[in-house]
């Protein structure tokens, strides 16, 4: 964050006019000599988060939460996501060689995965995350499902392949994360795996991979994950198929 | 490709009203209720693209040609990639520790990294590439730098890293490559390397692999990549930090 937030500051300073009023067109060029709008600055913010060329940032640069916010509510980002839950089903048709004995695994994320905390994040862009603020809010059990997830879960679970949530949502959620899930829609998964207090030391991405050894030592035959976050894929076990949604909203390392 | 193919015949037939003329706006609905545009479409599947969903495309679907074409033409996508190179400066500044004892060392890409076939594909596009056509294209020296990716270049090679030119270009192309590097403002490099006719058996990703282990064998530290394709970054040895080019246009595998 420190790292970015600097880079922001220079990169804005060099570009931008003295009033912020500018900023809906930032007159002055590039290095390259090319004019470019605050449309532009952010929407190459957000592709270089999902090519994870920008990494640990904390927070959607202030300039950029009025265009982030508007993604994340648009068609676009539906269509977005949709897409990547439709290969997801490409993937498993063409490319898996399910046995159907009880084994075959998919793993889900929960949030912005299953469940989307737009409605969280509508009043919360480009600010450091309050965990307490965010646990209240999850605590309630209102967020909505992601309709394209929900059809994907479902077309996965008519496949006799067992569903593994993993979230970084911790144990004492558990409760009200089933009730959120089960009134949206979502039913029938294996197993639904929280995180422990005692774990909170390592990283989302190490504990993940500690619990996917797990399961691959336990038989699983892990076919995918489908996750809005780059901890939910890296490290091992090796070679599943990661299918990452878009998710300019927040990193989590 | 058959299975992206399909795929996109599907999808298209499901979304799409009978005559091409329709296309510009689809009035059917996906599966979630929600309209979408042609653009909708073509930027859906560009988005997956660069997040890696959708692998092994040989060509752009057909009626993403222009839209992906307008793209790679763009102020945006000139924006897009100088926020990469941007962000290997971050990264050097912030998290690399130069011992500048002659071992430090990056490796580039070639083709839309540092110069670009814009111009070739501007007419090929959504064709299944032409291999003798395309090399053709290369032997006359002609593609432009990327202005983004020759600030970085002399920017890193100010830093007195070595810079390492990772190619899967044929051998047979080394004297125009060369020719045509130097031409656009790009000299300097430790090492430019290209395709054994010896190695065409092995995919690029293996091929450079193979090159990055050779090169840390020898004592080099790969301090990052900078390229347009994941099977630059693939496989061994782990640890290099990857920063990804958009580059819609084509994949390697």
């Amino acid at each position: 964050m420190e790292r970015s937030f600097v880079f922001c500051l220079v990169f804005i300073c060099f570009l931008v006019p003295a009033t912020v009023a500018d900023w809906n067109i930032l007159k002055q060029k590039t290095h390259n000599g090319v004019k470019i709008s605050l449309k532009n600055y952010c929407e190459s913010w957000r592709i270089n988060v999902e090519l994870h060329n920008i990494r640990d940032f904390q927070v959607v640069p202030e300039e950029c939460t009025e265009y982030i916010g508007k993604y994340v509510r648009s068609t676009q980002y539906s269509v977005d996501s949709e897409r990547t839950t439709e290969e997801c089903l490409v993937y498993l048709s063409t490319s898996c060689n399910l046995k159907k004995d009880g084994q075959d695994a998919w793993i889900f994320d929960i949030d912005d995965t299953l469940l989307s905390t737009v409605p969280f994040y509508k009043n919360n862009l480009g600010k450091k995350i309050n965990v307490t603020a965010l646990e209240e809010w999850m605590s309630k059990g209102k967020a909505p499902a992601l309709d394209y997830s929900l059809r994907l879960f479902n077309e996965i679970k008519s496949r006799g392949i067992q569903i593994i949530l993993i979230s970084g949502r911790r144990e004492y959620l558990r409760s009200a994360t089933i009730d959120n899930l089960v009134n949206v829609g979502y039913y029938g998964w294996t197993s639904l795996i929280l995180r422990d207090p005692a774990n909170e030391l390592a990283s989302v991405a190490e504990y993940k991979s500690q619990v996917r050894k797990h399961l691959t030592s336990n038989g699983y035959r892990i076919w995918g994950i489908l996750g809005d976050q780059f901890s939910s894929f890296e490290g091992n076990p090796s070679g599943i198929r990661p299918f990452k949604l878009p998710n300019p909203m927040y990193y989590i390392a």
